[in-house]
């Protein structure tokens, strides 16, 4: 799997999150050989529910899953992970975390450097249009999402 | 709300999930006025589901909650809270973090420390022996539960 096409599957994501009234965050966890574990999208607004992120919302859908897949999945994120889905990485082993951007907010980067994990930024255009727009159509939404770090 | 009525409610809650054949983590967030905004416990194995720690659990039944409401807050955990939930923590601005115990495991006490948050371990012997008397019970589960590093 090359790092664009796991980041296309995440903005898939966010685009579905966008179309559902909710925060335009996607997310997939995707092993070594390509295969996609588990991918989901913020659902904070859809569900009234503060803790689902994309990536606990890729989590979720890829279910219990051994350490050793853990350890050779990436986890691809159209924003920056905040802090706790960064811990939600170190937690179960993932080792590689892709971002889309972190021009909108940064979150939880230096923890997942302090841990040893590896952290790309594709600095991809379209995630970072797709949260500026829902950001200026609905900014109480995002404020109330990240009172002290940001949404992830 | 002293802290051992507030852990006294957390540990209600291990105690539940322990009934429910899930690991016994308990959670719950208080506000300073003394109001439980909410109470949950990990539902790993009674969901199947990665990301239902105890704290996860309380902030989901608090719902979406504003910012000032959270800052005030402290969340009460029967054992010390993993990264993610450390995370969790900080994302919504909780100041203050009670935990039954870390001799079973260590967490992310480092991060909510490095962060600014107040740490505080009541060391209670009846959360550990729970906990113990789990992990003795079912360890395959535990040992799943925290590839890396724990369980909270």
């Amino acid at each position: 799997m090359n790092d664009e096409l796991g980041m296309q599957i995440a903005y898939e994501e966010a685009v579905k999150s966008y179309e559902e009234g909710g925060i335009p965050i996607g997310a997939a966890l995707i092993s070594a050989e390509g295969v996609v574990l588990g991918r989901g999208h913020n659902e904070r607004i859809q569900k009234d529910n503060p803790i689902l992120h994309a990536e606990t919302s890729a989590l979720i859908n890829a279910g219990r899953v051994d350490a050793k897949v853990y350890k050779t999945a990436t986890m691809y994120s159209t924003l920056a992970s905040c802090f706790m889905c960064s811990g939600a990485c170190i937690l179960y082993g993932i080792n590689r975390v892709v971002m889309g951007e972190n021009r909108t907010v940064q979150g939880g980067e230096e923890l997942l450097i302090s841990k040893g994990i590896e952290l790309i930024n594709l600095n991809d255009e379209k995630c970072y249009q797709l949260m500026q727009k829902f950001i200026k159509e609905k900014p109480h939404e995002w404020h109330q999402a990240h009172p002290e770090e940001f949404e992830g």
